[in-house]
């Protein structure tokens, strides 16, 4: 009997509600055989702190199990809420886990639960500053450049620019990182998301697409032109287009995705209609990798109150892109 | 007996939907006296055309109609859809008679409907460039400085800066600029919108507000220091918080208004929850002024299928500021 697809979640920051949204969400996806990547100790607890089974089996790639853990150790206990700069390599390790086993076909995809990016940097485990998991999944995977998309409410929305000062943004937007950008996200909704067309809606940069060059240039001067080349390439692209209308329904509909050219352009309106399950997607890479759209919530953390909404769609996410992926080759 | 207050509602360029969504409304607003501006035999054509009554008196200040206008003549013969100068000076003259009549005392607020840039700066009849509405408004009125806030859905987001090519933008949140911004603010909170004791919600500049320095040095070095001077003279400011988690119910609950820092930051968020039914309102003038959300929509013109949604939002509005007006004093 063919086993069904493994999906990896890295249960993420210890001191973090991770553990506990990971064994909450794990029994309700039996599309997939779901695997777990921490500490045993650490899960087991904070599922019996929710009335939750710990029972995992250890994951076995020959075995078709409904969730399995892979246990990696934690290199001192977590206390909820309290970060712990000597765990900050566990975390990294189930990362690493993860990617391995993707790379290596033992895992289909991989979800991961929020992490830190203070105590990873106060730790200095990174090779350099570490500014999250999208950043630290390129490199671990040699990829030169990924692309950020959050989905939730039927809207996806991909990023142009990510965690950059507003004042570097202008400067970033290049024909050539727009077209990188671009080609990645035709090509991931073809092979990921399996849509055989797919119609990009493109903001602009400045406020109402810079009002024919009364409220900035670079539309004229940038993302037209690349947009147009692209267009002889065969790409579908629709913009740019102000982002204050953009996000209507009637215009939404006209399209698979959106291009937003920076963060705050993009994420508040897709946060705001995803209430709380948004599902972060990293485009680029080698892997199928999905995320929650919020953090470690340290405050929330142990109590078992925290909303696992955003991981359960995650996962969902995830299992429907295995599912979906390559569909439209 | 006591008049009701009579709210002027500039019916805008003539060859879009402002005349026909004005007639569409018109009738719907019993608790004020409402007073068309514009062309009689324009908006009578237009009313008619949709079935409505065009049988409005000359506005009269001392007669309490229900509906009643006032006839200002259209310098040539407005085809829906098609753009013509000639008539540019008209659409002025509508916005010079609403404000005149305001600062007299005849008109307790104005409402206003679409009016199209692009054909009033090829007329060159402004005074400069014509950025729109609210910049012609502070300037005819010798307003320094006047702030955007857009309402709908529970919702009300003002913004630091407006109409600036978004390079422009850091170099433009100074803490004299955002300190006025957050005072006028603050003041129309209270004394436009009859709220006690204003609380605002203040956006970063960056991404995750600058992530306490990693990403944008604006925050540390500008935002929260202004925040902390203006708490020191009773402003209740919350923040700066990151744009992207700021839009939740949750976080929305725990203000009154919330001030974005630039025009991407805080509309699309705020005209995708209001549904096309949002309401601009112009903060720091010396009359209260509200307006649709959209544009003059040409392709519709005429025809008598544009949404009044925005425009009713507005007349709503005004009507309800007027009657709180000064209740927190």
């Amino acid at each position: 009997m063919a086993l069904r697809p493994a999906l990896a979640l890295t249960t993420g920051e210890p001191a973090g509600i991770g553990p506990e949204i990971a064994a909450a969400v794990a029994a309700g996806h039996p599309e997939v055989r779901l695997v777990l990547l921490g500490d045993r100790a650490l899960l087991s607890q904070r599922a019996q702190a929710l009335g939750c089974s710990a029972d995992w089996p250890d994951f076995d790639p020959q075995r078709d199990d409904d969730v399995a853990l892979l246990h990696l150790p934690l290199a001192t206990h977590a206390e909820p809420g309290r970060l712990d700069p000597a765990n900050a390599g566990y975390v990294l390790r189930l990362l690493d886990a993860a990617v391995d086993g993707c790379l290596a076909g033992s895992f289909a995809a991989m979800v991961t639960a929020p992490i830190h990016k203070g105590v990873i940097n106060d730790a200095g485990v990174a090779d350099g500053f570490f500014f999250g998991h999208t950043e630290y999944l390129a490199q671990r995977t040699g990829t030169g450049q990924v692309v950020m998309l959050l989905a939730g409410s039927g809207m996806r929305v991909a990023l142009a620019t990510t965690h950059l000062p507003l004042a570097e943004v202008p400067a970033a937007i290049t024909p050539q990182g727009l077209s990188r950008t671009l080609r990645i996200l035709d090509h991931d909704l073809r092979h990921k998301f399996g849509i055989a067309a797919p119609r990009i809606l493109v903001a602009g940069l400045n406020p109402h697409a810079g009002e024919a060059g009364h409220l900035g240039r670079e539309e004229i001067e940038i993302i037209e032109p690349t947009l147009a080349a692209l267009r002889a390439e065969g790409l579908t692209l629709i913009g740019p287009l102000p982002a204050d209308t953009l996000f209507n329904t009637k215009q939404l509909a006209r399209g698979d995705a959106v291009l937003a050219m920076y963060h705050d352009q993009g994420l508040p309106v897709l946060k705001y209609a995803s209430f709380g399950h948004g599902v972060n997607v990293t485009l680029g890479l080698p892997l199928i990798r999905t995320s929650v759209d919020h953090g470690t919530a340290l405050d929330l953390a142990g109590r078992g109150t925290a909303d696992p909404g955003s991981l359960h769609a995650a996962v969902r996410l995830a299992a429907g892109l295995v599912a979906r992926q390559g569909r439209a080759d």
